[in-house]
């Protein structure tokens, strides 16, 4: 009978030149800086908490603790050298494995002390996460210090990913520990639209539990979009009208349940609200007379007058005070019940050909004024109106500094958080020197949508038999490239953990990274489908922001967290979060083989 | 509040021309021939059977009525044309949208009569698959005639998708119906690998409950490959020690309780063991000295090397007379296990590198035979041993016939049916002239893994931080190209709808293709994701091999296929099949307004 303990070549150790760990355990994301002594295994009893009283610290130990007893978990996927091969085309060796041993136990854990510097610090963008975790030789006790509650959590879901099962159903620590661990970023996020389809709450706290396990802290909920309104508003109840269903709404209580179930495991949720583009549910309930375009044919079967990227087109009209006095008041009342100081406005993609349907914006261009300065306007005028109901920080996306229609003055104010999806490095580079934070969200490197194919219907470019370069080889619409995906290839968790954002940056602009956010957009995407596309792949930008993508000797360690995140996606799994396989389940049961190099630094000197 | 009963435009019935009816049901596939009445609407009482005595007959009528009672389904996409727009840039007018409004019912059903002649016939291929479906004006029954009970239970699975909710929880048929139907082809079917990652005995039997809702008839069962080997054999009993874990076993049992829920539901399966390639996990078990490269590395770091086309290498050694031994013990006792008269043994992607590892084969070699004379060796072998174990027809990939490494001498027995994967309609087209019988399976169109980028790890290919072919635009690896993915990009159900797979044959080349199957290749899918990514593209094959991609004036109708098919994916979901959502729910809210082009007919003219 084949050996399902996680098997270790057993010269492994001497092996691991730096990039694993003589143990099973392999938390994700890898910590700063993670040190394992060599005096043998801890046993795990049931574990007393010494700490200071609060909800977050007790239900966070609660939580780890019910997971490490009711997963039990056996490491899947461990770290080991790739096995021997035989040399081509002459036999020269043989496979071998070998059981990994756990020696006596050199001591039983019982204990937890947390100490914690200000328990009362709240989960705001850049409260203090880091934490220390210390096993020492035949301790009983485990002990945790970190500046707030928050680090704490993290110090928590740590210790949840090193107690382990031996193998015999015995709870251990394999060897004593001592953990250093801090994100490098103050933002490290995924986004979730529920405005393309809907998302139930119980698919956004599974998300939540992805989030809090691979230590992510920032859930950013792009709510609405112009295919629908699913949230509730108090000041314009007629706005839920274009909900896809009366059971399809996010209310007020729903929210602040979702608010909650987030803080509770350290994760703020930033909220978007997108304006003035991607409008026109909800708001056209309100009036129809601020809205320009939503009756006209989003592409017009002639792509250069086309109104949107995609059906349903619809915008605010700019020109229009209506807008200003509906979009403050949505504002205002959504800032009240979003704890987070922090506030998306959208501001993505506007589309120029929509507002010929405005004959108000229809005269200011024709009176020579360009779509620049028609942005201008909507900057000048909205965010004091926003910062007039509440005084918070605005993220917006790019495109209103960065893209052709961008605000003409540039006159957007300097304290904005800029959300940077196109051109990858360019981008981050332009938008850095000009003096602006940034959220990293490239398309090339972190939409977790890309490579689908189109979802348009009536689509014709699908209708060719033949590959039309067959000789060449040419990529185009059917064979070897996108297939309608304007955003393809899909992006593996190594594209996602190879990204090096800050590459090219001065240090100056580097402290201007806030950190990323990877979104998936929901055109394809509804409850059936979200943790597959979202899991595994979020837990590899998680290390990315959390610790990097390089080992101490600076070289990229993406083949290294191969088998973390094989692991950590079968922990998913088991912890109710429903990630998709990475590879054949071969490969996590035998180290290395499926890389596409023997050679362990191919990556390095690519 | 918003009207959540599905929306038709007042005038629809009018402007429908030829693509869809005045009734919200619109079964999937379409029936070859189905005419509404305009008589008004039967309300839906209790229905009592009266057919013949089969079990497969009283229980797929018991599921059916089971399916509209419980469901009491609202269909969720109705067809009608594309609302009114706005022309381009100047306004002209409105959108309007009535609700569907049924009439007085003219009549309650109460009864279904069922008469088949020949409630004997088995389930294998070519068994006749036709029915009527009969609802008279006035009338209180339902009449449905069949030449089998498998014609039978499709006429049941068209009742339970048109017996609907009228919107007030009233079962109801829209109108008096007449349905003659008949699929195009008698092999229409889809591809479950259980060998990359385990697939459970639950998640087939909803790929089973999918098929059966959309006709299909054929579960292609691709049950092992070299990665691992859950198939339990009673002559080889350690095979299993290959399977990933006890619990990722199929055991006589379990198979025999998914053939058994199959047959109830009209479905064919068809078991693969892959041979003499894809071939280490299970046989080495048996025997590694009838195995070749299973030590090696199966890149090499050098492609021209490489040992196989993916982790991990092996394949059986031809010239050992151990491998007929094993082959044709494993063949008859699954054989015997499973009822369908068709048998798959497999035969792609043998590499000749990995025979440098065979001392036999290598001395073979040297005499100056070829790869394509040890082909031919093991077809003269391999096909008359199977054949003396069990007389089945035998299936088997093209490449034994047409690849560059074909059997030699094309000694093929023509009895045996090919399954074509690779160039499209080339290769379906040089098969069918040379004789044989063909099972389309085109990656270009049909493989249903296609466009998720690759999944080895250690893969330098992805360390790319900006374009490099920025300024022309080239597609590459990570831009605008395939990411890793052999068959990138992802098959939409609109391209899977639109092949035209027999185009350019003869008459008697036509009679030659047997249908279709769509393989969902699984080295990222197991449980967690199998349901979406199958669904709802699977049904899009479905009807194409049913009725057809075209209307009765022979042009496309992929765009007629929209709502149907939004529609369908719902019910799959209503029904326990987790189908993925194709668009934004808007999309199936408002008919065509997420169509590419306004031009309803732009598909016919591409």
């Amino acid at each position: 009978m084949r050996n399902f303990i996680p098997a270790l070549a057993s010269t492994a150790a001497a092996l691991f030149a730096g990039h694993a760990e003589a143990v099973a355990a392999n938390p994700l994301p890898k910590p700063a800086n993670i040190t394992w002594g060599t005096a043998g295994a801890f046993s795990v009893g049931t574990l007393s908490l010494k700490a200071p009283d609060h909800d977050v610290l007790q239900d966070g130990f609660a939580r780890a603790t019910e997971a490490f007893s009711e997963l039990n978990w056996i490491p899947q996927a461990t770290e080991a050298p790739a096995r021997k091969f035989e040399a081509f085309p002459t036999p020269t060796g043989t496979a071998s494995k070998a059981k990994r041993q756990y020696g006596n136990y050199t001591g039983s854990l019982t204990s937890v002390n947390v100490q914690i510097a200000d328990t009362r610090a709240a989960l705001q963008h850049g409260v203090d996460e880091s934490y220390t975790l210390e096993i020492a030789p035949g301790s009983s006790s485990i002990e945790i210090t970190a500046e707030t509650v928050y680090g704490a959590l993290h110090a928590f879901t740590t210790l949840q990913q090193i107690v382990i099962n031996d193998g015999s159903n015995k709870l251990i620590v394999e060897a004593p520990v001592s953990i250093q661990d801090a994100p490098l970023y103050p933002v490290r996020g995924i986004m979730v639209d529920s405005g393309r389809n809907f998302i139930s709450k119980k698919k956004m706290f599974e998300q939540i539990d992805g989030m809090a396990l691979s230590k992510l802290n920032v859930l950013h909920w792009h709510m609405v979009d112009a295919q629908s309104w699913p949230l509730e508003i108090k000041a314009y109840p007629q706005m839920t009208e274009d909900a896809y269903s009366p059971n399809e709404v996010y209310t007020h209580a729903t929210i602040s349940a979702i608010v909650k179930y987030a803080a509770a495991r350290g994760i703020r949720i930033l909220p978007e609200v997108d304006m003035p583009g991607h409008a026109n549910s909800g708001w056209k309930q309100v009036d129809r007379g601020m809205m320009a375009c939503i009756d006209s044919w989003w592409s017009n079967d002639n792509w250069a007058t086309h109104t949107a990227v995609e059906p349903n087109p619809g915008q605010l009209d700019i020109l229009n005070n209506k807008t200003y006095e509906v979009t403050g008041k949505v504002y205002k009342e959504l800032a009240g019940l979003f704890p987070d100081s922090w506030f998306h406005i959208g501001g993505d993609e506007l589309h120029m050909n929509c507002y010929n349907f405005s004959t108000a914006i229809s005269s200011f261009f024709a009176s020579g004024k360009t779509m620049g300065d028609l942005v201008q306007h909507w900057v000048d005028t909205a965010i004091p109106n926003f910062r007039a109901q509440a005084n918070k920080t605005l993220v917006m996306w790019e495109d209103v500094v960065i893209s052709p229609d961008a605000a003409a003055s540039g006159l957007v104010p300097k304290d904005v958080v800029l959300q940077a999806w196109n051109n990858g490095l360019e981008n981050i580079y332009n938008l850095t020197r000009d003096g602006y934070r940034v959220i990293v969200s490239s398309a090339d490197f972190m939409y977790l949508d890309c490579g689908y194919g189109g979802w348009v219907s009536n689509d014709p470019r699908y209708n060719v038999q033949t590959n039309p370069n067959k000789t060449d080889g040419t990529p185009n619409f059917n064979y070897g490239a996108g297939g309608g995906s304007w955003c393809a290839p899909y992006k593996t968790w190594q594209r996602i953990y190879d990204y090096d954002f800050t590459q090219g940056l001065s240090a100056a602009q580097k402290q201007l990274v806030q950190g990323a956010i990877a979104p998936l957009w929901s055109e394809q995407v509804d409850d059936t489908v979200i943790s597959g596309k979202m899991w595994p792949r979020a837990a590899a930008l998680a290390e990315l922001v959390w610790s990097g993508n390089r080992d101490a000797t600076g070289a990229k360690r993406t083949t290294e967290l191969t088998q973390r995140i094989l692991n950590f996606r079968e922990y998913l799994v088991a912890s109710g979060v429903g990630a998709a396989p990475l590879m054949p389940k071969f490969c996590l049961q035998n180290p290395h083989e499926c890389d596409l190099f023997l050679d362990q630094a191919a990556l390095h000197t690519a």
